[in-house]
This record gives C-alpha cells, sequence and structure tokens, in this order.
C-alpha cells in the first residue's frame, strides 16, 4: 500500500501514518520526492482497508499497487513521466528539452573519452547531425583487468568543457558508489551500466542523488528486475529515471546480442518512465544501428543513445559498433521522418546561455 | 562454386559440366529454376580455379560462394528478388501487387479456420482494413494430441472461396509431405511453420513445387540455419521463398516469444529474399502487436502475418494474440505512415476479374 | 479424464463409454494398447465426476490428470516403465535386458553409417567396452542440402547385420512417415531426432507402429513440450518411449549445446517413461562426454547414447563429439563405478541365438 | 606475456623489468603473489621474443598466454591449484582440509542469517550431517528494495560464533567495497554472489585482500566471462579463487535455472581453480538438489554449497531449495558413495582447537 502525502505535511503527520502503519504489522519506507513524500506499508497488507490510512491527518491519497515494484508502475503514476534533464541544483528546463513527452532524446557520443580534442570533435560533430545529448565513458567496465579502463575525473572534466562547448547535457557511466561524488560534480545523466543493474548498494546511492539516471537492462534481466531496480533508485527519492534497453544474451551469435524491441511497448504499458533504446549495444554492428533506431522510434521507445566515433576502427573501444559522424547524421534524418510518422518529434537542442 | 547456365542451354551442355565437377572430385547438384539451371559443385574447391568451368559450352558465368548457403545469398544474387504471389500456373502479376519491392505485403487473417462464415467475415474486414492476403489454418501442428486439429481440407476449401470472394491470395500451413497435393490444389502460398523449419523431407517436398512459400524461423533457430532451410527449397528449383521473423524463445516471460528485430537488417543483408515478420506470435499479446508491426517496418521488414479474428475471446486457437478487425485497422494505418517515412507503401489489393 | 477398461473388454462397452462421453460435452480418445484400452475425456472435465463413468459396464477405472500429457504422467501411471527393446512381432526379453529398472542402457555406435566394414568395426568395439545397444544413422538430418545425406537403406540393412553379429538391438533415426516401413523393417528403436520433436504427423505414425522409440528433447523444447510430444505417441498405443535429453540452445558457446542435466530429475519425477542423456552432442566435444555420462547417471537417467568411431577426424559427421572406442571403454568402466554408487548396474548384453 | 620473478626478487629486479616491458610498447601489470611476483607484460607482445626478458636478472621463467584470462590459465599453472580456507594470518591447514584435491567441500546453512538460535540449530545439524563448511548472508542481495535485506554485522557476529563452535569455516556473501573490512574481519570464505560477477570495483578490492573467495558465476556470464573476472581478483594478488557454476538463465522454466553441468568439465580442463556447484540455487526445487549434487561430484566438482534450514516453509528467503536438515544428510551419504566413485572423498571437519 502506498500512503501520498500532501504536499508539504510536516513531520508529525509523517511520523504518525508510519506508527499506524506499524500497529498493523506492516513495514513503513519513506520515500521523500522533490515534490512529496510517499510512505511504502510493506507486507502482509491485503486483509487491511486503505481507510485505515485515508482519515489519517495530512495524507492526500491511498493505493494499493498490485505489482511488486510500486512508484515505477502506472498503476502508481497513471501518466507518463516527463522531465528535463538539468541536474537539480540548476533551473528545470535549461536544456531546451523533456525527456518521456513529444520529444525525442538522441543521446550520441564515443564509447569511451579518448582525450579532449576526439571528445569535442565529435561532441560538435553529433551536436550538428541532430542528437540532443552527450554521451561518453571515463570510467569503463572492461571484461578484462588488462584493457583500458578509461581516463577516470580527467573524462569527465572534457565532457563537462563539452558541455559548455555545445550546449548539451553530458551522460557518463557511473561503476561505483565511490564515485558519485565527482560523477555528479561533472557530468548531468549518470548512466548504470547493464552488468551494475542489480549492484545494489549503487543503486540505493543513486537513489539519494537527485540527478538524473539511464538505468540499462542487464544482458539477462526480466523487465521485472529491470523495473525493481528503478524501484531501488526511485525509493530514494530520485525521479528521474530512464530505462534502457540494450539487448539480451541469446542463442543468436549473428549480432553482438538480441535487441528485445517487444520490451518497448510492454515497458511503456507497466511503467510511466521514459525508455531508451541503445541500437549500438543490441546489436553489435555498426550496419543495423540505424535500422533498429528507426525500429525502437516506431515501436514508441523515447530516446535512443548511440555510439559514434570520428575513426571507429581506431577506437579504443566498441569500434566495431560505433557509427561515423556522416553515418549518425544519417540516421538522425532517417529517425525524424519515423518520428513524425508516429506523432513524435527529435529537438535540436538550444545553446544555452550560462 | 555455382554455375550458371544460359537460359535454354541443352541437356548435354549440362551433361558436360557435370561431367567436369565429378572429375575434379566434387559433387554436382543440379537446380532448374523457371528460368536458369544452376549446377552447383559442391566440396573442397576452393584450389580449384573458375576458369575450369568458364569456358565450357552454355555456361554463362561461375561464381565462388564463400556462406554454406549459396542460391539465398546477396553474393549469389545481389538484387532484391521480387515476385508476385500467384500460383504458378496462372498468368504472372494477378493478385496486383509483388513482394519483395517497393509494395509491403500484408497477410492477416484467423489463426485457425474455424467455418465458412467466420473465415468469410473476417476475410472481408481485413479486405477492407487494407490487407493484401488473407492467412487461414486447417492444418493445425497443435502442442497437445488432445486439442483442435484443424478442419483439414474443409478449411482449404473455404479459403479458396474467400480467394474469390476477396480477391487476396490465401496463405495456409502445410504440416506434412502428405498434404502438398491437397494444398498446392487450394492455397496460394504455402507457410511452413516454426516447428517444421528443419523437416528436411518436407522442405525437399515443397522445392518440388513453384508455388510461393513462407518460411517462418524455428524457435531456437539461428538466422544462417533458416537461410540453410531456405535453401533446401531453393535447391529443388523453387525460386519464391519468403522468410519470416516470428520469435524466437528466450528467457524472458512478459511476452510470448522475443522478437528478434536484428533478424531483419541482417538477413536484408545476408539474402535477396523478402523477409517478413509475424507480431502475432512473435509477443503473443494483442496490445503489443501493433508496436511490433510498425518497428519491423521501420527496420525494413518486407511484409507482415498478422492474426485477426472477429472475437478474440472465443478463437480456438491464439485468441490472446488475435487482433479484433477494429484494432487491424488501426495497425495498418499507423503501418501505413511508418512505410512512407521508409520509402515504402501499402497496395490495396485489386479484385481481379476471373 | 481418462477412463481404463478392464483386459478384453468387448467393442459394444468400449463404444458405450464413447457415447456417454459426448453426452457430457467431452471429446473421446481411444488409446488402444497392447494390454488394455484407455478412453481419454478431454475438454471441460472439471465439473464432471468421476463416478459418471465408474459404474460403467467394462470400466476399470477412471483417473483425472491435472497436467496436459495424461498417458505420459506418473499420475497415470506411478510406477517406472520398464520394458525390453525388441520389436513387437519377436518374443520379449530377447535381447536379456530391459530399460527403465535397475539396468543402464548404453547406446554407442557412429553418428553415421558410412560402410559395413566401418560399422561392423564399431559394432564389435562397443560391444567389447560394454555398450548394450548399437546406433547408426542412415537418414541424416543435416543442415546443409549439399552435404552427406546418410546411405538410406543400404545402411539400414548393414545394421541389421551388425545385429546379427553381436547381438545387440539396433537405434536408428526416422526422419520421415514415407520411412516408418522401411525403418521397422530393419531396425529395433526408432530414434526421433531434436529437430522433429514437434514434427506431428511423424509422432502420430509413430504412434501407430509398436517399436520402441528414443524421443530426443528439440533444441528449445520446454520438459512439458517434451511430455507433450510423448504423449503424441503414446496416444496411438505405443507405449515404450524413452525420453532423451540432448542438450538445449543457451547463450553459452563454449560447448555445442547446454546439457540440461536437471531435466533428469524433472523428468523423472513427471512421468514413468525411461529417461536417456546424449553426451556426445548435449556437450559436442570428445573431451566432456565422459564427465557428462557419469553426471547423467548420478542424476539418475536410465540410459545413454554415445557416438563412438575408430577414427574420428575422419568421420563424415560429428567427428568432434565422437569418442574413440579406447574412450569409449573407459567412460563404461568410469559409469559403471557410478551407476554402482547410485544403485544401479550396466548389463552386458546377452549375444542371442536365433 | 607473464613474466614470472625469482622468490626474493628485490625492487630493483622487478623494476629493471618493467622499463624492459616498457621499451618493447607494452603494458605492465604487476601482480605481488604471496609466494612470488608475476609481471604481465600486456599489448602487441605476439611479435617479441620471451627471450627478451628471459635473461634479465631476477627472472626464473617468461609465459606466453594464448587466454585472455593469464593467471587463471591452465596453461599458466598447469596443476590443479590445493588450497585450505583459513584466512591469511592465521596458520595454513587450520580446519584440517584443502580444497581442489582429493576432498570434496561441502559448504552448507541457511539462505540468510535470521538469528543466533536458528543459525546455531542449522550449523550444528549440518555438521553432523557431514558439511565441512557453513554457509549463511548477512548482506542480501534482493530484488525488491521492501524485502528483508539481512542482520548485516550482526549477522557476520553470529558467523563467527558459528565457527568457534562447530569448527567449520564459514563463507558470506560480499556485496560492496565498503564491507570489505567487516567481511574480512568475521568471515573466513567471501562469497561474490551472481549478481556482482562484473562489479569490477568489488572484484579489485577483493584481489587486494587474502581471504578466500567464491566467485559465483552471473546469470548469463558466458564460462570465459567467469575466468575473466577470477582474473581481476588474481590480478591482485589474491590466488585462493574458488568459482562456482551456480545455473544459468535459458527459457526452460520447470526449474529455476539451468544448471551448467558442461561448465564443470570445460573449467577444469581450462583453469586450475578449484570448481563448485550450488544445486540449490541451480534447481531452485529441494526435491531436485541431491540428484545435482551427485551429478556435479560425478562431472568432477571440487565442492558444492546448499541451502538448509530447518523450517523451509518458514525460511525469510529461499525457502523453496533449502533442504531439511534430515534430507541434507541423505544427500551427504549419497555424495559421499559418488565422489568414492570418481576417486574422491568428502572429508569430514577436524574441530580445531584454539
Amino acid at each position: 500500500m502506498m500512503i501520498i502525502m500532501r504536499p508539504g505535511a510536516p513531520r508529525e503527520q509523517i511520523d504518525h501514518v508510519i506508527e499506524h502503519i506499524r500497529e498493523h504489522h506492516l513495514s513503513p519506507h519513506v520515500i521523500e520526492g522533490v515534490e512529496q513524500t510517499v510512505i511504502g506499508a510493506v507486507g502482509e497488507s491485503h486483509a487491511i482497508s486503505t481507510g485505515a490510512f485515508e482519515g489519517l491527518p495530512g495524507v492526500l491519497a491511498v493505493q494499493r499497487i498490485s505489482q511488486p515494484y510500486k512508484l515505477a508502475s502506472r498503476q502508481f503514476h497513471p501518466s507518463d513521466s516527463v522531465f528535463p534533464l538539468d541536474p537539480a541544483p540548476l533551473r528545470s528546463g535549461d536544456f531546451g528539452f523533456s525527456v518521456g513527452g513529444e520529444e525525442i532524446a538522441i543521446i550520441a557520443g564515443p564509447c569511451s573519452v579518448e582525450g579532449r580534442a576526439q571528445l569535442f570533435e565529435i561532441a560538435q560533430a553529433v551536436r550538428e547531425a541532430g542528437a540532443n545529448a552527450l554521451r561518453g565513458g571515463a570510467f569503463k567496465p572492461r571484461t578484462s583487468p588488462y584493457a583500458f579502463q578509461g581516463l577516470g575525473e580527467e573524462g569527465l572534466q572534457y565532457l563537462a568543457e563539452a558541455r559548455e562547448l555545445t550546449g548539451m547535457p553530458v551522460v557518463a557511466e557511473i561503476m561505483a558508489v565511490s564515485q558519485v561524488e565527482v560523477m555528479t560534480k561533472y557530468v548531468d545523466v549518470l548512466q548504470v551500466g547493464a552488468r551494475n543493474m542489480q549492484n545494489y548498494n549503487l543503486l540505493r546511492a543513486i537513489g539519494e542523488t537527485r540527478a538524473p539516471v539511464l538505468l540499462k537492462r542487464g544482458l539477462s534481466a526480466t523487465i521485472d528486475e529491470l523495473l525493481m531496480s528503478a524501484e531501488y533508485i526511485l525509493s530514494g527519492g530520485n525521479t528521474r529515471v530512464m530505462l534502457c534497453e540494450r539487448g539480451i544474451r541469446t542463442f543468436e551469435t549473428s549480432t553482438r546480442n538480441t535487441t528485445d524491441i517487444n520490451a518497448i511497448p510492454v515497458l511503456k504499458s507497466l511503467t510511466h518512465l521514459p525508455v531508451f533504446l541503445d541500437p549500438s549495444h543490441s546489436t553489435g554492428h555498426a550496419a543495423y544501428v540505424a535500422a533498429i533506431a528507426k525500429a525502437a522510434i516506431a515501436a514508441g521507445a523515447d530516446g535512443l543513445i548511440v555510439e559514434v566515433h570520428q575513426d571507429p576502427a581506431h577506437a579504443l573501444s566498441d569500434g566495431k559498433q560505433s557509427l561515423t559522424p556522416e553515418a549518425f547524421a544519417k540516421l538522425v534524418a532517417q529517425v525524424r521522418a519515423v518520428a513524425e510518422a508516429v506523432g513524435r518529434r527529435v529537438t535540436t537542442v538550444q545553446v544555452r546561455a550560462r
């Protein structure tokens, strides 16, 4: 049962509700969002009437959510979540577009930040091609301990500079709780990679921040498990969670992964959170990226994240699946046409004055 | 090595080439197509020069094909295969459209033919909604020996009548070699179901016919295996093979199968054969069918096959994934918009005068 | 509901039961076994009391089976099915051992029968090493239409000769309904391959015979689907069905397939039919076959089917996974030790006088 | 290339080798083991002769390892790794047995430590039944943020007390870098769960400790990826890594996971590290645990980890797959017989005097 408090409900009203929850032998989970406080009452609640809480002072509404994920479910939040990607302390709407609504977000950039010049060149190229956010990895999760592990904080600094240069919000992967501080200092959107989708300590730490999050589906995670991982972040009070299908592991070896395109309409029906697709990882081959990007938008995705490199053959990671800036520009033009056919549009990011 | 004979090359020239193949310790496979004869020379051919065959009388060209499937590969046939769905003895182009070219084929109808009135009602409804071919099962492969197994020949008769009524070609599943005669008597397109994708005796028998074939991918067949199964049919001289992705089996249980949308661009790059998608089986839920149908066309598919029933709740099979005629009409309108965005179009079938 | 008739119940009693079934709006399925007739009453039977049939003349018992497979379930037949592998017209117990009881069956031999001398050499070698049945393929299901397709009837003749020579029953794969006659003429056990597990027309045809059947699990078939396929055969009245796990298709590529060892105890709990494992196909590498053979017996399997070749490097098919006779002899010795540790034994076949 | 230094090689010799590595444009990775220092030279090394390093002062040997995992490979360490489970500061061999050799380790205990009395009761029961190590979770990775998350440090204290009581080493799961200190204070073996198999920051932190590690395979991790994750730990100088197959995710739903029994012989051929199997998670049903435990030992596993609970129906987690102490005692007796059949033995732990 989810008990939604009125905006600005004072602490004693919250405490009073918590007490009531305990009296009914349930566990209280207080979720302090930016706008409202929600108190989950978890346990054997099916025999308890919602009326037991509806009359309490400060209570706005009481909802019974049948699914194991609560805050992530459409039952809890029937309309689509629409939000800007600005970091919390800045003013809202700053980058000139929102995700989850009519606008399609296209995040593009290199797999790894390899250097300042490389990043700036790609950043400007993808900006001109029509991307509205920039990706780049500074901490890289590599299968081998002997492979290039990313530039670390230096890479983050370049990303922050690229944001100033292009006006695009920057997205980078966070791998560990110890990186939360440095990551939120430099980047706008925290990406949780597939390998960390069930790193619950990391999810909880990110839930404590107020930074937008791009949560990637694990290689063999079910859709329900992805939503449960989102719930870990949401239950910390961080409401700006985007989900990202990036291919699942199956028997088929002609592509790196299998794009679970079904996940797009399934997620859109189960949750109010924006849904992205990463056609670079979900196919693993540059030749198939545009086709799958178009398919994602046709199926109802709210955004894409695409790997672009000025010299894929010499990229330090993921070269095989990276598009050249020219190929990416074609992709954006094609995606734009499909977006319009399904009543959406690709917004060009506004260069902001700061 | 594939040795392509000139059109009309006499029997003795063919025999002469065969003799030469044997002298090089290779196995000859003669493939007598409608327009030309191709002779495969299979075995350790990499050390043998194409020149060994190029000068022989009647030889038009000699090709080395690196892939295990030969006639199905783009190396062998670089341009897209485009063909009408008319049964061979009738005149070509009869139904007013072709598959594999600019036009998108939309095959729709009930999972099973349940009776004459049911079939006619659905046939007219999908025709009006914009379908250009009719599907319906008369022999049903059912997991349980105790389940409804289809109306058999009676169902085929209704399908033939529905073709007369609507002008649409009819598609039905063939399950056994013993059904070849009755199937080709009544229906236009032979569908090979997922369970029979590697029923090689059936594939060979179909290769002997000249009927268009819709070959569905097996539940756990790789893309290469699908192409090898197509090769069984092509090597019998039947060139009108359409491939159909219908979902593969993975760990994800929120949908009946996982639509392998990657298979669309992968197949389009490897083969010249038209590629279809069956969003009804690949999702298993009516609610997700339209989203995946749009995704398929955006990704480059040449056609769709969709289950439609006037009363899904009471269908004898596959009710959960069947669309109502109204939902199907909406799907066609949406698919039409996406098709135009990617430079294709949905043709309305012409009612033919016979 | 399954209605078991008394042995020798006359036709009119059976017809009377059928009539009663129809009066209750259920479908009758008459299964004429060697010893007794069982009549399935399929449909919405949960509201009908078993008493409706228990009193009818000739009825021995009435059982409600909750699972979709009926004759294959342990509910229907609580004790293990134990039977010899002799073809029906011969006398029972002829080969000196039974499957499904305390004795472990070890079927061994080449993937393909390549010639008389090759087969006889392997047959004698595996006989000496401790095998108690001989396998060999005469009709081969090959992914490529251009690959070696087996010796056909000639191969079957060699198998029949090898049986005379060694006293071992012979097992070969059947691929098509049209092969039933020739197969039952020469071989003792009909093997249904993974690709044909849901070739329902073939299963029905085999159900009409009285030959023992080794039914292999499809590459991506669930355990329930395997049991439903067995039901197709059983419902034709053929009760000697053996199930065979041979590896399923997963993401793991270090082995050809993934041995689903769990399937052994799961099948033993759900069904009374004997359960085999094929470690050659389930691993695809000779180096791993013995370990998995031991595991199968430790987990409760009733038998093994193993590929053996005198010269694996030059085998016409499956050489990589074939054991040499020496390696196979070691496997048998190790399996014998494990079998004894779990209360089973490997019987050496008796050379029979004919 | 792996450059193995002589035991006790002084710092300047190591530095000299590093310098030489850099001169050949390779990256040096210094791995300081308890007994010897190994320096990996990573990069384009195939054109460089091993002679370039063999003559340098302090160098014992130079090895070329073709696999991406180096320290984990059998090429690097041909004989089996055999080691005791004692925490590093204590004297070796303390618990009276080693893993990886002739002795089979059987780790048993509850999924979660639920309280002192519960843990002690199970600990004594599994000790009597023949277990030689105790498992119990204090930090629990749960899919839902609202589920029981474990007792934390309190649970670890109970585990340490249970070790004193029973003389068995204790195994518990570590979920985060921040838990390294408290975990190594209380427990003997650090378990890395399936969800954290690719949490590289955690693996690196564990590589810095000298505690034995039980590294579980991820739900959809390949065998190669498991070995790469082991390499992360080994490259930190921690050599006591045990690998654990715990079931992979496939399409089959009759069991919680699919036990990849093939992984046992495959791992034993690729690596020198001990290999365990967790039949509780790999099946998910108490009824199948003993069969799979026996299969694991027959296939060559070095140990088992089994969930046992005195009241499975009321366990706070994983009750369905937990054995009662009685069922566990039967499992040990059966495993003992199979172990002897394959030349291994189950050692009873010695109660140690401290």
